[in-house]
Parts: C-alpha cells; sequence; structure tokens
C-alpha cells in the first residue's frame, strides 16, 4: 500500500468537499440561518485543517495499484460521510450522529432513505447541502475530484475503476481525464435542462434545484414533508418521470449520441432490455392498481411514476404503494434487485449484470444437453469472456450472501420479515422506501442504532459495487509485502 | 431424442409404482377401509394397464443420450404424481385434483407441504400412500427402479445424474448399478434402526414407520393433526432430531465410513460446514428464544430440533416457530435456502453449493487485488475446476431468478409478501412450512389453484436442481436432430 499517496489524495479530498460545503453556507447566510451557517462553518474550517495538513504529506512513490484506488474511494466516502453529517449534530438540526451520519451516507450513495421525521424543520442551507451530496455522490466523488483536479492518468484509472458503476467499462476508460470531464459535462447538461424545464412548470427556483439534484442522481430524498404530491402537477409529475428513466440509462449511451453514433447507441442491448422492463412492469401494475386510481390516464401515470422511481433507484413516490396490491408490490421488489444500467447514477445490481446472469444460465442448461459444447456468450454483438461472465456470477453471488447477512443482523431488531428485508433492498440498492415499516409514508428512524449502521453499510457497499468494502476487511490488503 | 426408449422406461416406472401402491393397498383392506381400497385398486389397475402397453414398445436404438435421461427423469416424476393423486381424488379424500396434485407431489418431491386441513379425517392406507411417496422420493424414483431393475450401465448413469442432487457427484457414480443397491442398502438400514428406535419410545408401529418414511426422506409430512407434538415425548423428540441430521449428510460419508475410511470420512469439509452451520444456528437461537420456553434443557431442544427440521428441509415442528422472535425466523428461513449436504435426501441449494459460492466470491475479491493472478479453488483437498465452479454461480442465479419468478406468480393471491415468499422458499427448497400464512400451524390450502400449481412445480424444480425441468421447457431438446 502506497500510504503516503493514500493519505495526500484523501487530503485533497477533504478541501474539495469544503469547496463543495461553501454553496449551503451562502445559502444558510442568504436566509439568515445563522445557527446552521456556524454548523457549516466550523465543518468546512475542520475539513480544510485536516485536509491541508493530510495534502502535505510528502510521498516517496508515485506508484499507484489497484487496491491502493480502492482504499482510497472506500475511505474517501466514509470521511465525506463522516464530515457530512457533521452539520446536521452541530446546529441540532439532527442531534444523534449516528442519525446523522446514515442520512448523509444515504445522500451520498443516491439512497434516499431518511430519518428525519419533519422534514419542514430542516433549516433550508443544510436541506440544500443534504440534497447536493446526491448529486455529488450520483456521478461518484472520486470522477469529481477527476474532472476537477490534475492527477496521473495510472491513478485516475485505478480510482476511476473503484467508483463507476457496472462490470466491464466500455470504451471509456482509456483516457481517464477527459472522460471524467465529459461525464460530468453530460451530467451538468441534463441537469440544467431538467431544472429549466421544472422552472417552466412555475417550481421555484431553490425546489427545482433540489429536486434535480434529488433526481439526477437518483437519489430520491424529499424535500418537503409532503414530497412531491405537494405539487399535484401533472407536468412536474410527468418531467420527473422521464429524467428518472434518462437519468438510468448508461451514459455511454448519450456519449454515443454525442459523437453522432445514433445506430449503435439505439441497439444497445443493455437499453431495450432496461426498456421493455420499464414497459412489462408499467403495464403489469396498471392493469393490477386500475382500481385503486381514476381513469386511464391516472392509473398510467402512477404506474408509470414509480416504475420508473424504483428501477432508476430514485426512490421517490407520489402515492403509498405500499397500499398497493400485493402483485404490484412485488414487481416494485424485484426491479429494486434489477437496478439501472450499468454507468448511470442509478444503483441495484444493474441491468447489464442481469443479462449476462440470464445468458450464463441458459448457457449453463445448453450445457447440460450438449456437455462438451463451447457456446459464447454476446452482448451488443460483442463476445463476453469466460472471465467477465464468471466475475458477475460471483459478483451476484457476494450480493445474495451480503443480503442475507445485512437481513439477518436488521432482524435483530424484530421488525417484521418484510421491512427488515426490503429494508435492506432498499439500501442496498440504493433506492430508499421499500414496505411495510419503511414504506412510502413512513421511513428509517425506528430502527435501533446497530441497525441504521448495518445499513449504511449496505448503502456503500451498494453504491461501490461490494469489492472496495470487502477489500477494506481483507487483512493482507493493508500489508505493505506483495508488491 | 429416443422416444421409443423414454416410453419404455416411463412403462417400467409405472409398473413399479403399481407395486409400490400393493402396500397401500394391504393395509386400506386390513383396516376395512374400502372406499381407499377400491380407489387404489383402480389406480393400480390403470397404472398397470398403461405401464405394460408402454413397456411393449419396440426399442430401435439403445442408445440413450444426457438429454433422454433428463427428459425420463422429470417425465416420470411429473407421471408418478399424476397417478400417485388418483387414490385421493377417486375416495373423495381430497375431492380437488390440483390440491391432491399438490400434495402427492410435495410427497414425492420431499417437501411436506399440505393442503389438508383434517389429517384425521385421512383414511390409513392413503395417508400411508401418501407418507411412502415420501420415502421413495427421497432416495429418487429412478435410484429406486435402478437399484431394482436391470439397465444398461449407460442409460443408467445419465438417469442418475439427473436424479441424484449435488454439483459433483464424487467417486461413487462408475458402477451405477451396484451404487444405486449400496446406496438404497444405507437408507434402508438407517430407516429400520430409527424404526426400531421409534418403536422402543413406545411409539406404534405404523406410526414409527409413517413418521421414518417422513424422517428418511426429509419430507416432514404431519401425519395427525396433533403432530410430533402430540407425542410429548423427550426421547422420540431426540430421536427424530438426531436421524434429521443424519438424513441430511452426505451418503458418500456413510459410505467411506462402511469401507473403513474414518478419517476421511470425518474430514469432509460439506459434513464440517453443515455441522457448523447447525451448531451456530442452535447456539443463537437458543439465546434468541429463551424466554419463550421453560429452561435450559427446553430451549436447546426445541432450537435443536427446529434448526434440524429446517436445515435438513424435513420441515417437522414441536413449536410455532412463527411466534419466535425475527432474528430466530430470519435464521431459519436463510436455512431454508442452504439446506442440507448434497447426495442426501435433503434439499435446498446444498451446502457444497454454498462452499463453493463463498469460495468464489472471496476469489473473485483477491482478484480485484491481483488481476493477473490464478487461484484455485479446493474443496475437501481437491482443485475444483473451473468449469464447475462456473456451474455452481449459474446454477445458484438460475435459482434466485426462479426464486423472483415464483414469487412474482405466487404474489398474484394477493397474500402477504412474508407468505408468498417464504412459501416459495419452502416448496423450492423441499421444506413444507414456511411463516405468516404458510407457519406450522397453517398450510398451503387457501392459495388459488394457479399458485398451488406454480409451487407444485417450485417442489419440482427444487427437487430435480432446476435442469431437467428447465430443459423440459426448451424447444431444441424435442428436436430429433443435432444427434
Amino acid at each position: 500500500m502506497n500510504y503516503a499517496m493514500i493519505f495526500q489524495t484523501l487530503g485533497y479530498g477533504m478541501v474539495v468537499e469544503a469547496g463543495l460545503m461553501l454553496f449551503s453556507l451562502f445559502i444558510s447566510l442568504f436566509h439568515r440561518e445563522f445557527d446552521g451557517a456556524i454548523a457549516i462553518g466550523i465543518t468546512i474550517a475542520s475539513l480544510l485543517a485536516v485536509g491541508f495538513a493530510l495534502s502535505r504529506i510528502r510521498t516517496k512513490s508515485r506508484q499507484f495499484y489497484a487496491r491502493d484506488g480502492f482504499a482510497v474511494v472506500t475511505l474517501l466516502w466514509l470521511i465525506f460521510a463522516a464530515f457530512g453529517a457533521l452539520p446536521f449534530v452541530i446546529s441540532g438540526a439532527i442531534p444523534n450522529y449516528v442519525d446523522a451520519y446514515f442520512e448523509i451516507m444515504s445522500g451520498f450513495t443516491t439512497t434516499g432513505a431518511s430519518i428525519i421525521l419533519d422534514l419542514d424543520a430542516i433549516p433550508r442551507g443544510l436541506m440544500f447541502w443534504r440534497c447536493m451530496t446526491q448529486w455529488v455522490g450520483g456521478m461518484g466523488v472520486l470522477v469529481f475530484m477527476l474532472a476537477v483536479l490534475p492527477m496521473s492518468n495510472d491513478s485516475s484509472m485505478h480510482l476511476m475503476r473503484a467508483e463507476v458503476p457496472g462490470p466491464t467499462k466500455g470504451k471509456l476508460v482509456p483516457r481517464m481525464r477527459s472522460t471524467a470531464v465529459t461525464l460530468y459535462l453530460i451530467y451538468v447538461a441534463m441537469s440544467i435542462i431538467q431544472v429549466i424545464l421544472l422552472c417552466a412548470g412555475k417550481m421555484p427556483l431553490y425546489e427545482a434545484i433540489t429536486y434535480t439534484f434529488n433526481t439526477a442522481s437518483t437519489g430520491g430524498f424529499f424535500v418537503t414533508n409532503s414530497a412531491i404530491a405537494g405539487y399535484d402537477s401533472i407536468y412536474i409529475e410527468v418531467v420527473i418521470t422521464v429524467f428518472m428513466l434518462l437519468f438510468g440509462v448508461n451514459f455511454n449511451v448519450y456519449f454515443l449520441l454525442l459523437v453522432r453514433k445514433f445506430k449503435k447507441a439505439l441497439k444497445n442491448e443493455e437499453l431495450i432490455v432496461f426498456a421493455s422492463i420499464v414497459a412489462i412492469s408499467i403495464a403489469v401494475i396498471s392493469v393490477n392498481v386500475f382500481r385503486q386510481c381514476f381513469g386511464v390516464e391516472d392509473t398510467l401515470r402512477k404506474a408509470a411514476f414509480q416504475v420508473a422511481s424504483i428501477i432508476s433507484t430514485t426512490g421517490f413516490t407520489t402515492v403509498d404503494f405500499d397500499q398497493w396490491p400485493q402483485l404490484s408490490r412485488t414487481i416494485l421488489v424485484a426491479l429494486m434487485f434489477c437496478g439501472a444500467c450499468a454507468g448511470s447514477t442509478g444503483g441495484g445490481a444493474k441491468v447489464i449484470r442481469i443479462i449476462i446472469s440470464f445468458k450464463s444460465a441458459r448457457r449453463s442448461v445448453y450445457k447440460v444437453m450438449h456437455p462438451n459444447s463451447v457456446r459464447i456468450i454476446h452482448v451488443d454483438g460483442e463476445r463476453i469472456d469466460d472471465e467477465t461472465v464468471s466475475a458477475v456470477g460471483a459478483y451476484m453471488l457476494a450480493y445474495f450472501l451480503i443480503t442475507a447477512a445485512a437481513v439477518l443482523l436488521v432482524s435483530v431488531d424484530g421488525m417484521s420479515f418484510e421491512t427488515g428485508f426490503t429494508a435492506v433492498a432498499a439500501c442496498l440498492n440504493n433506492i430508499g422506501p421499500g414496505l411495510g415499516g419503511v414504506g412510502p409514508v413512513e421511513n428509517y428512524s425506528a430502527f435501533s442504532w446497530f441497525s441504521k449502521l448495518v445499513l449504511t453499510l449496505s448503502m456503500l457497499i451498494g453504491r461501490l459495487e461490494i469489492y472496495p468494502i470487502l477489500l477494506l476487511f481483507t487483512p493482507s490488503v493493508w500489508k505493505k509485502i506483495h508488491r
């Protein structure tokens, strides 16, 4: 491990976080929320102090390996949440540190699960910070750093590999720095378009920005107690539905569109499967909940919103889907595990992994019939090598083992099976609301501090796609040998 | 496909089933249950008629491939249940055919899920048949045929591969016929010992035999409304606990003990992990349910019985574990998916697959750190080739996809998430009782016929370990080309 480089990078990261917090400081001051402003100010000061100190560390070697990258990413996320939670505790908005840590980790990981009972009581500056964590976390805190800070290509690659979701990194990877910038430009451009469209629907600018933060990141924090239902505007509901889906698509597709490779973009297999799952789910749920809605248009709109919200792992709600029939509720739970496309801001197992898993299962059936056959799995017409296929298999197995372990640990609290299972599903897949005790009109405040920590860790495991966190618990990673 | 051979083998199978039914006929006559005797008699007659007709089919070729084996196994199980259900419908004991089919498939697959509300109303001859289906299904209907009928080694191998659970077939495979006989001798010997021990505890012979059927097969049908609690004998409870665990162990271990390879038998990795999971689960559950029991001895006994019952996938209950704290209930659900050892009569994913999955997940973490490394997975000191590892991965993925699909289909009934999820878990893993609406004091009668069929199929998918059933739905299997 190159500890010097790791600490130095962490130091840079903390300075960047301090910079990000400045926005909330301004908003606090603008709204004359002095308690909040002081809390944010103290946090910025401590971030800068520690950050500068760390960034001064002398590095003997500039060598940076995969495991260094993983270590930096994991530690930085833990630290971002650790400091990000401070303003809430200092200002008293969320008195308990575990609660605040849960809330901010939920933000950075774009989960959107909340323990805040009265959202309207949170000062605007702090609320802005809470929503901004989602927007920053959506594209990845390190991708942000890569876009902002000058770094060597070598270390960039290892950092980005650890943070950008998906089993294969596609063609974007080679030129790291410019890729990070391109991704962020797409992200920023789409966010700005959404803000403009929401403002066009008479949403105030502050709300439009915070809602965009929460949509673009597929995070899904509620901003007010009344949530989106408070606007009661069909236009805004439709805009948000469309943008939730757009941010759930692999950004490679937009990149291809930008370079005018329209055919290749629209033939993307993951995109087609994603769209099909969305369409089928909306159709089935619409039939299933028709009686609980008012006419065809209302049914389709509510079903589309909820399907888009869950599969993109945003977690917004316009209706208490916990009251829906069991079939629709179960479909939503299945969509939680499916998740969005790789290379999007969404969470979950990712559609591409479901595709590869399915093809791999189908191949194993074929192999039983023709034991000596060799059959290659293709995605987008390209050959997926056996190593990737078995890596996806191992990933999914680890995913289910972690789900089982987390459900077991959370069950100590004695909540119902449905509540415990969907709480883990909603946190691990970075959704937000689940069913039962963590349904759309409930929240996570009732869990014990132990369960909250388990769920917090689940969020991070889900967001960073397991391996960085597992490596953290692998003793041999921390040894200096084996270089 | 060698259709002639397939039909011929099915014909032999039906004659064998008729032979098995004779026992129940005698018991019906002995107890003067003439309705039952007539119903059984009609069924035997039809089995013989169709069976003899099919067995007369001329075979042009004696060639028998893997897919022929899979087809025979799947069809034979479907047919065994189809005819096995007839006596209940004809006698009116279970008027609805779907219900009877569910019940008997639950028997043959050693699931033990029941739709019968009043067990005491079932005539003794029919009850004996119901329990006997479990005993026959426990070791496999085709292994039974192999032990009884003379067959070529080539076709035997394909049949046995399709029916005996587990990812690797071990060293027992080469000499099929003698292996089948050895396995059955072990099975019969252990069953006889259990009958003797139960009789020694003052259990009447009829009950001792039926309970042994249900224990040895890890099936777990209840025989009377009051179930095992009705005996209220600590001795019998302990005997059954021990035998449930013994029948959940890989029979290879007993084979090794028989040939005096004690060291190798006791060093069996699957056995050690199985024993560890059992011990840890008993310990945690004991602490968790201590308050609901009467003292240490009572707690340990109840916890041990339930853990043994669920991990061996028997499904007997001495206590309504649905009333236990959430932690214990969740542990039981996890044990359902874990299941017993490969090569035992138990169901579930099998401990060996969990071991390989775990090692494969651990290896993929290692690979992230050392991308160019080659790391071999070992079990019992022997190298597991990559093909087996990825086959296990594909199997587990198919398992979870099937679980998700079945939960979705069953959710149409509108039962709670817990009920639907654990009903599928309990049927797919061949356990019997689940939680909530299918808990120990409930049963499956409340489901719609559609859900019952889905659950019936799940039982068979679980018992035959997925592939034979999936092959049935693969059109290319049924073509004559590709030979």
